[in-house]
């Protein structure tokens, strides 16, 4: 039997956060429907965040309505900055929450709004709560190979960050290589340091294509035995810091790999293509994925 | 000190082959010029072969021509269909020379007009020739993991191929991955396999981006230990049997991925940088590099 590899879907989330066109919210439950068709089961969904443009909470609110209609067997964690948004998601109707930190002070200054000690604060009461109605949380963990701002992020910075995480109860911990300058080595590196105080099960890899080496970055990841990997249909989203560049790894290329090396993911790859496509045409883009361009 | 890769710039001659833009064999010669500036010291420049249809006869003996002006400390081959096309590249200068073979009968037959066969018995009085007068001799093997007319290829029609061709006096063994269909771990299987009978010395890759896997294939085979790499310039070449498909490999992304290993390659990346935007705007195109999108 084959190894099973699970992939995070975040296109409906971060990526639609950073395209220019914005789809409805029913466009929104259309496109997860699709995904879940596909074969993919964990998609992050929403934000209930009143400061995050795109998905503002009314919006989420529809979507997380609209899912509860189709979610059987979905894991749909919607983005929550606060016990307020936590409150709000649960409302709604969301049965898992996702969590954005950073591993360096400036980023977390200029888009989090707060020190990064202030956010481990901020979080501690929404990972209590959930922890005690047995809603998962993942946490994003930006910048842990470097920062836009501060250059070269040392491991540490993130080990000691994850730890705390995981000592709070956090679930799933997702290390996302922001601005994509991460090579293969240096992401070993970082999990061989991470490891020292967090199970790799718990550890997901959040990988930018920025310079090409997503895929590179991945498969060292797999190498070093990450079995959850974040990725975005038709490689939605860019990338914020660099106009024209790339951003999140498509999930068609991450489908494709794990193909090839005998990992399931239960995603099939050629209905995948088509969601592709489908988002693609909505946002009036073509898709980002090399795979969606062949098959 | 750090660890040599040798890159082989296959942008001039595969590259712009398969662009529909053509440049005049002064651009010809003023691009490798600028791609040696950049720190390149192997570039394949040019053709020898009446049937290829950018780089004419007469065009690639004006290159060749041009390039002995500069020409000190790079090593620059050519292709040569056959002992005409490699007299011929002798009589303008070339010093060096490339030699394309397929794994499969199929695409020799389509591709090359003869069996492999009669591909290695044509190319034998080349090596012969070229071996007698220090001519070094490249080999690339077309279609090493997979084939647009059968599909995937055995690693044993490689090895059989490749053996032939080291026994013959070829220095180097490119293995291309033309369709970019494979993924790192049967990139390693084929290593593995060719390694039984070419010393890994002589082996290079070539890999091809058609599904997004390409840089994870070079890091697959820099981890087995290969250190010579072909890649193109801006990633120029596209597809040739699927429009608007990726083809070779960036040569951007390639030096970010070695300069962050800790390799040395000797290129200088922003200057390479900018050798790709002069290509890429000389073909009317946008670099199909991600690193050239961010530098």
């Amino acid at each position: 039997m084959s190894e099973i590899v699970k992939i995070v879907e975040v296109g409906p989330l971060s990526g639609l956060h950073h395209e220019q066109q914005k789809l409805t919210a029913e466009q929104k439950v259309q496109l997860i429907r699709y995904l879940k068709n596909a074969g993919l089961q964990t998609i992050e969904a929403g934000a209930f965040a009143p400061a995050h443009v795109m998905l503002n909470l009314a919006d989420s609110s529809y979507v997380v309505e609209g899912l509860s209609l189709f979610s059987e067997g979905l894991t749909l964690p919607v983005l929550v900055p606060n016990l307020q948004g936590y409150e709000n998601a649960m409302a709604a109707g969301a049965e898992a929450v996702t969590i954005h930190l950073s591993a360096t002070e400036t980023f977390a200054q200029k888009h989090l709004n707060c020190s990064i000690e202030e956010s481990l604060g901020r979080f501690l009461p929404v990972v209590e709560k959930a922890v005690a109605n047995h809603i998962p949380v993942r946490a994003r963990i930006a910048c842990v190979a470097g920062c836009p701002y501060e250059g070269t992020v040392l491991s540490s910075q993130v080990v000691n960050l994850a730890e705390k995480l995981h000592k709070m109860g956090v679930g799933e911990i997702s290390l996302e290589d922001t601005i994509g300058v991460a090579n293969p080595a240096q992401i070993k590196r970082l999990l061989f340091d991470v490891t020292s105080s967090v199970p790799l099960s718990k550890i997901a890899l959040h990988m930018h294509d920025t310079y090409g080496q997503g895929m590179a970055n991945i498969y060292g990841g797999l190498e070093f035995g990450v079995r959850t990997f974040d990725s975005s249909i038709a490689g939605i989203g860019g990338c914020g810091f660099a106009k024209g560049a790339a951003g999140n790894v498509a999930t068609e290329d991450l489908v494709y790999l794990l193909d090839g090396l005998g990992y399931a993911s239960g995603v099939d790859l050629e209905s995948l293509v088509r969601v592709s496509h489908y988002v693609a045409d909505l946002l009036e883009i073509n898709p980002r994925s090399k795979t969606a361009h062949v098959l």
